[in-house]
């Protein structure tokens, strides 16, 4: 199964992004073309792509990013400050139109902009800031500083024991819907000891072991890297974080099958498709 | 085997630091420690553990983060502005010094104290902000925005083709050091999305799997999380970066064995015990 958010076939180019000679030249490309956004959000056409526009089209005092090449072309986007998207929930159904590798591909380009439009002065000095590396950087003159776009690495598990899972609903989560749990990890903390203190926060559960299972780039709330994880613990005996969860349930094979299929009968709604917690479940759910 | 700065005997209690009583108290217990540092750099006592002093040690003007608590005792660090480290492969023969434990709990003291050192003034708006959070934020009361501390994630792999591993060297190692290669994760990639990308563009080998194999927090040039892997490749013929690299080459079981036990005849010197890099060679020359 593909991934949400993955499979973009966008080429970076990241090694040229400080040379200003090869952006001038990506930049008169006739081929060059210009992502439509609304805001930070996607246009979808008609067959679930993204839609694109000429160079021209922008704002002239809006400044650009290369986002990179894509089948040759140079793909640009508008770093309009301000720019604002939907909320998340209401934004995932828009995404069900996109196919997965247009998604890819915006949700680098979202990343981008809503960077440049929260990061415009110096975290260092505070002097207002400067698009440097072709739109993938900040340079600050005062304190000759270089910034660079941010990514938290979050991690997102399934504590499991027994053969059944461990699935957790937050508040504002829509009614019946459940999900991993999930925290981001700390400095001075891997992979693995942010799984087992996320799960002993949260659920009050100790994790033996971490396995690993696969990540997302997610393009929401800044830029995330979603890394999904399945840990067994020791026993099923739960202690709820009630700050973080309004509920936690174990529920086995059988019912996330029936969850994930939707039916009538199944323990819990589950999380969308678009989302790792989702192929977390599945894979779960086939033995993987 | 233990991978370096991991297994810090730290409980973070991290849903108690927006608790101003909760900080007061553990302030003013008798059993509070504040962690000795010199600049950003551990202070190592005989027997291997860091050194701790009373709360009343620090210069009064300066501020503290809670770490956490350590067998149950407090434990604080002063957030010394514009504390500097020694350079990171000096510091490596300092650590040799310290017990892995004891370097992980060091590692995450200095990720939080550089990190308020290089961010006292708000990315977006530009005002100076305060720490918040007993440490582990900074708050902009001119724009009511609050700031957390950055780890970056960065893929460390090592390419492997026919019974035989990538590895190269950049022009800051020390003589005959070579080690497996590595870059950050940009916005809008997955994990292995990030590993194919760096092999392709560092060596011009095609990745077609990636294999999750552990990960490491990196307390130099900011806090990183390293996540390591490895990764089968098409073909064995190299395209270096000479941006990067100054030179890759491909080595059997035997030659890394040979690296790793620093023997005569050994193709490369390995990188240091603490890092990924050396424990994803150790695993790979194991066979796991």
């Amino acid at each position: 199964m593909t991934i949400g958010f993955t499979g973009s076939p966008l080429l970076r180019h990241n090694h040229e992004r400080a040379d200003a000679a090869e952006l001038a030249r990506q930049l008169a490309d006739p081929q060059a073309r210009l992502l439509r956004l609304e805001g930070l959000d996607p246009v979808v056409e008609a067959g679930g792509g993204l839609s694109w526009g000429p160079l021209a089209e922008r704002e002239p005092e809006v400044e650009l990013a290369l986002l990179g090449t894509i089948a040759g072309r140079p793909a640009f986007v508008a770093l309009t400050p301000g720019a604002r998207g939907k909320p998340m929930f209401t934004l995932l159904r828009v995404l069900a139109e996109l196919a997965t590798p247009e998604a890819a591909t915006w949700g680098a380009a979202r990343c981008l902009v809503d960077w440049h439009a929260r990061h415009r002065f110096c975290a260092r000095c505070g002097a207002a800031t400067q698009v440097a590396r072709a739109g993938w950087a900040r340079h600050c003159a005062a304190c000759d500083t270089d910034h660079f776009p941010r990514t938290d690495p979050v991690v997102i598990m399934l504590a499991e024991h027994a053969g059944r899972v461990l699935v957790g609903r937050q508040p504002r989560y829509p009614a019946h819907r459940y999900s991993a749990l999930a925290g981001f990890v700390e400095v001075g903390e891997s992979v693995e000891e942010a799984v087992a203190r996320e799960l002993f926060e949260e659920a009050g559960v100790r994790a033996t072991q971490v396995r690993y299972v696969a990540s997302q780039p997610w393009p929401f709330g800044g830029s995330q890297l979603m890394i999904g994880c399945v840990a067994p613990v020791e026993s099923d005996a739960l202690t709820i974080d009630t700050n973080e969860l309004e509920d936690l349930k174990w529920v086995d094979r059988v019912g996330v099958r029936a969850a994930l299929a939707n039916a009538a009968e199944a323990p819990f709604l589950p999380p969308p498709e678009y989302t790792i917690a989702n192929a977390l479940l599945t894979r779960w759910a086939r033995g993987e």
